[in-house]
């Protein structure tokens, strides 16, 4: 029935996942790219965003665990120096930190995760148990997301910048690395999936997982838009801006 | 600092914890008990409520696999037989797919869970591996949220049969079974939290646990909120009413 596919057909089929499904065509993203949020809704979204940059190593350490090859292992560590920093220049948990802190988010309570939507907490924890649990080729597949990042990084940087008078470029320092760091991870990935997705069975595995992981970002989306856009409904315990985390 | 509560005292925290959050709260339990929603919306509803129907044996299953007792794995082996049912009687799962035909479903595309929401499937696989990680006293704890369902079972079978003119009482069979069940289940799971929840930490972790199934079965009617009633935000891929499922 199916037929297997060219690893340049396969390419073209990843990237069509995303052209579908990543998460730039959310409307919480324009409305944040479009600086159409106010202070405590691109609070809620640094907030509850911190707690996915927080697990990404997490992932990462849980995918190596299951490398078997020195080779492959050391070229996907660079992302946990990349997001857990090297003990000088911060890393990426750090950098997002910051962000929080530049948004008017009081640190600590972003690190105590205490006022992140129940939504977003099950979102991100699927995508960890996912590279946990499946196979390695759709563990690495799902990390193809980053091959649309540097065009919606571009777009935020620049639509930030000039839609919110409380964000600097000092504030988005997150994201400058992340240019560079997410193209060299993902054409890692690309060629690892485009090298071992031989058959119709592991291709399509690997478009599922690049679709389990849109639906990972599209999730957490749709919980900031219910509860911080329309029709804000913030489930019990979650951040209520001017209320909680502020610190200033 | 904290100070050990008396195991009625105890009682008292964990309905405190239903009151402030279960989903009988949430607003989409309103209008679908309220008879508010179209056939569509209440489609919706019965289709993403099956992912959890069908997860919740599996759920029960994995808890059995780590208690050491075969009296305790006697007395929770009746929720399997519940929701599987013995063969002849049929069980929940399958009095699900009824409801979910009974609102004009069609029954393989619902058991193909194709269509459910990302929210869905994140909340109700976050609760499936809250219970094989966490000890068994919070994995026990978190069953809690049957206390209060006798509650809201009363109120949408009453609700439903009155608001929609396209829902029976044979539709809504899963139900009956369950005014019975839910009580003789929450009895049993709330004497054994009681009786081993006994430092100030095992008894917060209980409530911890009893929060978060709150949490997720808040996230899945967010979930539905968003993507049915307000702002109709459908996540790529997941039903839509009038296009697909249907089977008349």
């Amino acid at each position: 029935m199916t037929k297997t596919l060219t690893s340049d057909e396969l390419e073209r089929a990843l990237r069509a996942v995303g052209a579908e499904r990543y998460h730039n065509r959310h409307p919480f993203h324009q409305l944040l790219h479009g600086g159409k949020l106010d202070r405590g809704q691109v609070q809620a979204w640094a907030l509850n965003r911190y707690y996915y940059q927080r697990q990404i190593p997490i992932k990462d350490a849980s995918l190596m665990a299951r490398l078997q090859s020195a080779e492959l292992r050391r070229a996907w560590r660079s992302r946990l120096v990349d997001h857990d920093g090297d003990g000088s220049a911060p890393g990426g948990i750090e950098r997002w930190l910051k962000l929080a802190e530049g948004v008017g988010l009081d640190r600590a309570y972003v690190e105590s995760t205490a006022g992140i939507l129940p939504t977003t907490r099950f979102a991100v924890d699927a995508y960890v148990n996912f590279v946990r649990e499946r196979s390695v080729l759709e563990a690495i597949a799902s990390s193809l997301t980053e091959m649309f990042s540097p065009g919606i990084i571009a777009e935020r940087v620049e639509g930030m910048l000039r839609g919110y008078p409380f964000i600097t470029m000092d504030t988005l320092a997150y994201f400058k690395p992340r240019l560079s760091q997410a193209p060299r991870d993902a054409d890692f990935a690309l060629a690892y999936v485009k090298a071992e997705a031989r058959t119709p069975e592991q291709q399509e595995a690997a478009l599922g997982a690049l679709r389990f992981k849109c639906d990972v970002l599209w999730s957490q989306l749709d919980g900031l838009y219910l509860a911080y856009v329309e029709p804000r409904l913030v489930a019990p315990g979650a951040f209520v801006p001017g209320r909680d985390g502020g610190s200033r």
